[in-house]
């Protein structure tokens, strides 16, 4: 292992293999899952590889990898029962060992599927022998037991890195993650990680470019240097990512506050927390009543996506023709008529009706052209009106053009609608009453 | 180019930039839709890298695909204004050609910056010099007008692969990419790919491993080797991706007959259209309305993410708390205090609730536990209660206990009930009151 000599960092490089990544017909998911993992670990991951199920091909990979002074390789896939499974096989050439029967996993890959397949119709004769090759491990390898019915592995390499094998499914490679990094092998290498301090400022409403330049501007009284800085945007937010090693806490809490002084009104996160994690806090002992139309649930789906939800999401309504308008929000027909269902008029009254209906006090209304027909001069492609209303009589709107596409403009328009409610529930800027 | 000598194929990398995607911080799209795009050229895609923004982690990676005789390689990211975005440097020392501005480029940002920045507070002069940069062009580079502010780039290297430099953003990266494919380097390369015969089989119930208990029987007395089968499972369905070089339309014809006749019931789709694509179609001239528990609007979302689904989803609620099925559906009290919220007499009562409500003529219940609280024994965790009802009186019902965490029920729960709503506007198996 590479790392042990001096104080350079551990590197580690994921491979997932898997044909259908390379059609482009499912999007990997344990490649971000495995490098966030290996990053609170204090790994650096310097690659991250899909392959196909070609065996020549993940043996081009794994070779990259050993030329790369990389310390740690974890591969996803390719431990099933098909025939283009090969991924155990191929690592054993890597390694320059040979592939044996391991009786044990055998036993127990019978043992899974007598236990998944009970009661069910399927041939077990053949699917044991479908799944038999699944016990063919690299010598010297140690297994792992298999979560679903593929056991996992991890090799150490003379001269070469560790390598932990894990199935493809992402539940069973989640769940085998904490018996792979406690095998001896794996601890040898990750013992050596220095974990990386780090924190997260997130920002709305401000595009990158603009953040290059405040971070240019601040580098020039401040040493950025033993930092590690990252931008990217998603769900139209900005996420900057701080890392570094132990010491530099000072410089980090320096860049982070001249960040904010700078961008107060788009900073509102500096403790890693997201906009969700924020919501759910805020909506402790509240509840919420959402009216969406071109977002079509997606606001609500979002909120929901996080147990204990039911707590303060009362309910929702998915109001596309005026009639569901009408009928479950309550909203005169007269104002749509008026105004039009794209109005910041009818988005308020969507809001007050979704409280109304569902016995909320905070209540969301969202009405717009997501496209990609539909718009017009006045209201064209990405015209959105968001309103969120409160039984205490606050209320805070907006109704900006979204860029992008129609799955950009639902996105956005949730992130709106969601800083909306986050803002009228800090209490920041918001009409009430009284003003 | 290395294609053009013989009939070999035409061989592709994809090297995807950014710190971000190593640390988890977000999910590579450009990978998938640029494999995708790519395998409909009849180019095969034998590696996709994601590395970080250091110039020499980049190249490595490019070196790499030079020694995996590939023809193409396609670049994503690191075209930005900030300093962490280098590909253009590393692409010239990749091909050994110098970096020179290109004063057209830097004229063409200049006006794009206007054109987006037009009355923002942002300074201006110091977002050009930010963005100077993107103006630096290997040598001998064709240049892809911006769609953004970062122009693409295509390059032909001498004895060497054809790369392809495109920018990050999602957007920006696709529209770009019918310029890069038509620039004369781009064609040089793909006019010697020959464009794969392809079909999608769908199924829905069935397990991966039985899939290839199947594949094994068909290949006894049908030669498979022409061609190329990955399963994947996607959404809870399984999907089998079948291509081959033209000439072997009869096998491919074989072969899904043989899967069609073994899985009858589990088979759903042989043309390539998803289970979206179905529903979308069987909806036309009707209108549905959507009733969700567990799925908090999960359902609702799928079915509006599409275009014009304005035409067919006439409404949905989101009805988690009790009050809410009661008020907004017209669920009886009495009904959920006899059966439970989650219960098979509540999702139809759902269903048609949502129906009524919207006046719709088909109604889709989803009430369930998802988790990770809230199981008992009688009803646990997975337990989802899926109902669909039309206005002619037919119904159709499930009740299964799903696995996975939070997400998956949810996810899963949702597939669940679009197929229930295909089987009945198909009429497949469904209780209608004639029977």
């Amino acid at each position: 292992m590479y790392a042990s000599s001096g104080n350079t960092q551990v590197r580690a490089g994921i491979v997932v293999t898997g044909t259908e990544l390379l059609s482009g017909l499912i999007t990997d998911r344990n490649g971000p899952w495995l490098a966030q993992r290996l990053g609170e670990l204090g790994v650096e991951v310097a690659h991250l590889l899909c392959v196909g199920d070609r065996p020549e091909d993940l043996a081009a990979a794994l070779r990259f990898l050993g030329d790369q002074r990389i310390d740690l390789v974890v591969t996803s896939g390719g431990l099933g029962p098909t025939a283009d499974d090969v991924t155990a096989e191929v690592v054993a050439g890597f390694a320059g060992v040979r592939l044996e029967l391991d009786a044990a996993v055998e036993q127990q890959i019978a043992s899974a599927l007598a236990r998944f397949r009970r009661g069910s119709s399927f041939d077990s004769e053949a699917l044991l022998a479908a799944n038999r090759k699944q016990a063919m491990v690299p010598r010297g390898a140690q297994t792992l037991n298999p979560v679903g019915t593929a056991p996992g592995l991890v090799l150490a390499i003379e001269n070469g890195p560790t390598v932990i094998v894990l199935p493809g499914p992402p539940r069973e490679l989640q769940a085998m993650w904490p018996m792979a990094v406690a095998t001896p092998a794996a601890r040898a290498v990750l013992d050596h990680a220095r974990p990386y301090e780090s924190a997260q400022l997130r920002l709305f409403g401000l595009p990158e470019s603009q953040i290059a330049v405040t971070l240019r501007e601040v580098s020039q009284t401040l040493d950025l240097t033993p930092m590690e800085i990252t931008t990217c945007v998603r769900h139209a937010e900005l996420v900057i990512d701080i890392r570094h090693r132990p010491g530099a806490e000072a410089t980090r809490r320096a860049l982070i506050e001249a960040i904010r002084m700078q961008h107060t009104h788009q900073v509102f996160s500096t403790d890693g927390t997201s906009l969700d994690d924020q919501l759910a806090q805020l909506l402790r002992g509240r509840r919420i009543g959402l009216a969406e139309s071109c977002t079509g649930g997606l606001l609500a789906a979002r909120l929901t996506a996080r147990p204990g939800a039911s707590d303060y999401v009362a309910g929702g309504v998915v109001a596309y023709s005026n009639t569901a308008k009408t009928e479950l929000l309550g909203v005169p027909a007269e104002l749509i008529e008026q105004h039009g269902a794209v109005s910041p008029e009818v988005a308020r009254a969507m809001a007050d009706g979704a409280r109304h209906r569902v016995g909320a006090n905070v209540g969301v209304g969202i009405t717009g052209v997501a496209g990609p027909g539909g718009g017009t001069d006045a209201k064209p492609v990405g015209y959105v009106c968001i309103c969120v209303t409160t039984s205490d009589g606050a209320h805070l709107a907006s109704d900006p053009v979204l860029p992008g596409d129609r799955a950009e403009i639902r996105d956005r328009s949730v992130t709106v609608a969601m800083h909306l409610v986050r803002r009228v529930l800090q209490g920041v800027e918001v009409d009430t009453p009284s003003r």
